[in-house]
């Protein structure tokens, strides 16, 4: 017998199972997409007609009841109170804009809701859009519970993947050279990430791009600087997150357990490079 | 020679292992916390004081000039260009309050510090509190990239800790049991948190708190709520993270890795009881 048609079996096997954990990350994905827009889209609206209605009050008596004979304390305690509600409706995501006329359409777009979800099972979280309703946040607790493990396994597989594609030897010992060139590599795939963003984004500097694509791949995302625009723009830094942190879990991989192998040595003699290699066999 | 003596060595150079780990870990948060103080406090104080007085201003001209005779459309633009900068100011981190007194005293105080760098060093960046100076990013970039793989080992370490306490016994196949009892002990302790933060949080709703300590202990971190108050209460809040994160870390280390394994054997075979059992020898 022939070695080729098993060796083919086992290699389409092998495939199958990442394709199948890509396919099943995907999914869940734009399905939770859809799902979020169908929960936070009525709620929004509501929101937005509300605050406009607050902003036309404060106009309307800002203008016409009593004006000219009104004190100075009375003006500034109802620009205070309207302060006060500026800042609550920033916190439920408005923008100044949104109480000037009533907005009929949702933040909650099909993209920018996968831009959402991509951002909360990567634990990411930039918190620019979040679910307000109540059934919204019952639905984020489920969905992150189950989607977050899938999405690390995923990545985690990726990663393995791009480590075997880079023939490491789980024989041989890593090669300070070898963690170098990931780390190297990764810090390259930040600045040049960062150019781009620089370019995209008219408000960032070249700091703040590189300090967005380095919070956003350590997966801290503090949320002062996030992208939104057309779906094209979204869709490329969704995959700028997956393929960055594909690199970011190989560097831990490769480094990390180096590290840990060094330190544990100290220790109590602790073998990471076994772990690394089953990691990799 | 007795076997008591290189036995307590041996315990002695892995409970110091142990406690370096953690002292380091400790020492890199309080410095951490004292160097953003020391970088954001007077640029944040500059910036009350300007905001303030964009605030007197804006009160001042509504009032005096040329009150009375006002077309609609010039006071809705007065309105809508305050508005502007109360969403600029929210993004600075102000509070509406800051707005009529210039404030003295630094939202970085040293407790606010360290809740900071423990949620950036956890990745779980809620982004309530952010450098805003350029000094402050480049300083953040470098303390996350040295920062967040230290505490990443040192959490992991404590997990392991831990599951050498709970006698998991390397040689043995997890037991689904096992597994379902650390799941249930996380979502226990999730659960008890939550109602403390219930109690301790009058803005909070039981669920508001659910969601805030699974969005926590998840690293994803929206920001959308968040703690602040007494030094004994932000120190409470950092203890709980990082228990949680221990039990998180052993959560998916017990069932995460079976998962991947039954999931691996699909594809190839992928032992990863081999990788559990290196990373508890």
């Amino acid at each position: 017998m022939s070695n080729i048609f098993p060796g083919f079996l086992a290699n389409l096997r092998l495939a199958l199972f990442h394709l199948v954990l890509i396919f099943a990350t995907v999914a869940y994905i734009i399905a939770g997409a859809y799902l979020f827009t169908k929960i936070e889209h009525q709620a929004e609206l509501d929101r937005y007609q509300s605050y406009h209605s607050i902003y036309k009050n404060f106009v309307h008596n800002l203008i016409y009841d009593s004006s000219g004979n009104r004190s100075v304390s009375e003006v500034e305690n109802m620009i205070d109170a309207f302060t006060s509600i500026n800042f609550r409706a920033f916190k439920d995501g408005l923008k100044p804009t949104d109480f000037l006329v009533p907005q009929e359409t949702s933040r909650w777009s099909m993209i920018s809701a996968i831009f959402f979800t991509t951002t909360v099972l990567t634990s990411i979280g930039y918190g620019n859009l979040i679910p307000i309703s109540t059934g919204g946040k019952i639905f984020c607790v489920g969905y992150a519970i189950f989607g977050i493990p899938l999405t690390l396994v995923t990545i985690a597989d990726l990663a393995k993947f791009v480590a075997d594609m880079l023939i490491m030897d789980p024989t041989e010992d890593p090669k300070t050279g070898r963690q170098l060139l990931v780390l190297v590599f990764l810090l390259g795939y930040m600045t040049i990430s960062a150019c781009v963003y620089t370019i995209l984004e008219p408000m960032w500097s070249f700091l703040d791009s590189f300090y967005f694509c380095l919070v956003s791949l350590l997966t801290v995302g503090f949320g002062d600087l996030y992208p939104s625009g057309t779906v094209e723009y979204m869709l490329c830094s969704i995959v700028f997150i997956f393929i960055g942190l594909i690199l970011t879990t190989l560097a831990v991989d490769v480094s990390g357990s180096v590290g840990i192998a060094k330190m544990h040595s100290i220790g109590r003699g602790f073998d990471a490079m076994k772990m690394l290699n089953a990691l990799r066999s």
